[in-house]
């Protein structure tokens, strides 16, 4: 086990019903309030209508940034930060998604700094403080309810970058704002959550026990419970299993002492800068592939994923096949609850891989199961296509 | 599964080395800090000595509290307050293992307590402000270092309390500063933190697939590593994965939407509030007769248990066999380990009964699983003899 240094300040009101406690909550900050949200799906089952009763019922100022985009992007934070300072804002409360919620990050650090927002992003400027942030879930998918990670795409740059901002101060978890998700968006939030522990699970790292099973333990239970929300859409115990799952696999603790590996997402965001597919699809295609290409870099952390995770039966088998076997289950599994399995399925060719794989190594070689060079992300982008 | 809340801010630095990055964290508080400790271990193996060293060198005023007890004493608690209030202190620093932890909060909310600090853990009052607590852990057992508990006893009137006091502001988890620890204390760190597992483990609540996961994969990582530090005390990545187990199995976690049940560890301190035993070698004694008498209340949970984390093969086998063979499991392995199994092995008899299933029940019936009335904590406890 690695050393490591872990805190996780979010407090999280995780049920049916814990936006009763919305107001409270925000009267700890203030009562000058910046709603962000997205695209208005929170406006057609009635949460934005509930979320602005309650603020205007406990005497809270409301303002509001709308249609923060799937992938956000910097203008849009950047209109939220003007409001911020121009309105004196107490606090930044996201109703969303993974997207809101980062971008209402990039608001609420924004807020506090004079330079140009993007400096987090583009790693000249570390964070240091940040307007409260509250968050009211609506899809299970990226963790960022309990985390400090922001992601933000530059579109006139078509860059996609990840910052570490804030931790929300709350995060209300509450399965029921999760039933009218629409099939598509469930899958891919499932693919996040599985690519996140995967991130965290393949490994060089020795002796960690605990960390490894725990990764093992969101796996199953998202495997076991994906198929119920897919057929029962508004099934309460598996939303909250698969809502649980997905705040757990990415709130730090599965990379406590362990050497985490992130390129497969470095690789996903190089491709939705440029086609702005779905963060999600693209993982569920790159990373059976990632996986095809790096095996042999610990094939002993493959095998037990096979068997542990998948329940292959290694007797008879070669470690080459059983860790195959492995791989395989994964993109079956994938493809079983919906999402793609390759490039082409967003009609996307070869044209731009040099590009991507660039992108992707921006900053160099990416990646620690195997240290990809800009080569090695185009094998792996040729062999998703 | 349960609503819940939680919210854990406390930040742990692990690993070796990890106290060069004590003085800087001091420093965020202040510089007149007591140190807390107990029987003075730590001066034998030059942790005393390493800590005074980078405090004095830090221009910290370092002032005393020693020969805290292994069931810490409200009387020392008082003294440490007293000093607190005296000295305007800054921040109270733990160094020693969970009795130490407990004591040293019970003084950070007392000093900023005007009435008597035993009105919490009397349940009175509520702890509401605290001084800032560090925590240098030097036994892995008791998982103090990462949640608000305290457990106080009163010697005078023989009672033996827990409080939710403060949280630690940091923890530093050293795994080499349990290299020292006696076999007994080994073992008895070990069962104390597996005795948690099964508090929140052994449950009526339904649809908690990954909290349960988690808590068999602390009891297996536990079980796995127990016979490696016995024969090893020096083994530093068997000592890691047992610190860090203790610190999982009590940090809010696996309690999180699920309803759990601490009767024996109430009975268990109404033992040792009237024998000083320790409360793990009590624990290991009562947990296995607790869940003889309880196991039919939800023997599926049992057989779970039995097959997921003992490996029992239930083929051929009732259900009733098999639940009986987790349990059986359970205690083989405390005696293989060299934790108690009977209170006969603490020359205690039938003589305080009674008395001691009055002090469990003083609040009322204990427990979930079952509901324990005063006369069924006096049956576990004749079991137990």
């Amino acid at each position: 086990m690695n050393n490591f240094e872990f805190r996780n300040p979010t407090e999280i009101l995780f049920g049916k019903g814990q936006i009763e406690k919305l107001a409270d909550k925000v009267h700890e900050y203030g009562t000058k309030v910046l709603l962000v949200y997205g695209g208005g799906s929170i406006k057609s089952f009635g949460l934005y209508d509930d979320v602005i009763q309650r603020l205007q019922g406990a005497d809270c100022q409301v303002f509001e940034l709308a249609g923060v985009e799937p992938n956000p992007r910097l203008t849009t934070v950047q209109k939220g930060i003007d409001l911020c300072k121009q309105e004196s804002i107490d606090l930044v409360l996201a109703v969303g998604g993974g997207s809101v919620v980062d971008a209402a990050k990039g608001v609420a650090v924004g807020a506090k700094y004079d330079g140009d927002v993007w400096d987090f992003y583009d790693r000249k400027a570390v964070a240091e403080a940040a307007l409260p942030l509250g968050v009211i879930l609506t899809l299970a998918a990226t963790g960022s309810e309990m985390n400090r990670g922001s992601v933000v795409t530059h579109w006139e740059k078509q860059e996609k970058r990840g910052a570490g901002t804030t931790f929300p101060a709350f995060s209300i978890l509450d399965p029921t704002n999760t039933f009218s998700v629409p099939e598509d968006q469930t899958v891919y939030g499932m693919v996040d959550m599985m690519s996140h522990v995967f991130e965290q699970y393949f490994s060089h790292t020795e002796n960690i026990p605990l960390q490894s099973r725990y990764a093992e333990s969101i796996l199953k239970t998202v495997i076991d419970n994906a198929p119920v929300v897919l057929e029962q859409p508004k099934n309460y115990e598996a939303r909250a299993n698969i809502m649980y799952c997905g705040t757990m696999a990415l709130n730090g603790q599965l990379a406590q002492g362990v050497e985490t590996d992130w390129a497969s997402h470095g690789i996903e965001h190089a491709v939705s800068a440029i086609y702005d597919i779905p963060h999600a699809g693209g993982l569920a295609i790159i990373f059976p592939n990632w996986m095809k290409y790096v095996y042999k870099e610990n094939i002993d952390r493959f095998i037990r994923f096979a068997t542990e995770v998948w329940g292959v039966d290694p007797s008879g088998q070669s470690d080459e096949e059983v860790a195959l076997a492995g791989i395989q289950a994964t993109r079956e599994f994938f493809n079983k609850i919906g999402a793609p399995v390759r490039l082409a399925d967003y009609d996307i060719d070869d044209q731009h891989i040099e590009d991507m794989a660039q992108k992707a190594t921006h900053f160099g070689p990416i990646g620690s199961f195997k240290k990809l060079e800009k080569e090695d992300v185009a094998e792996i982008l040729r062999m998703s296509l």
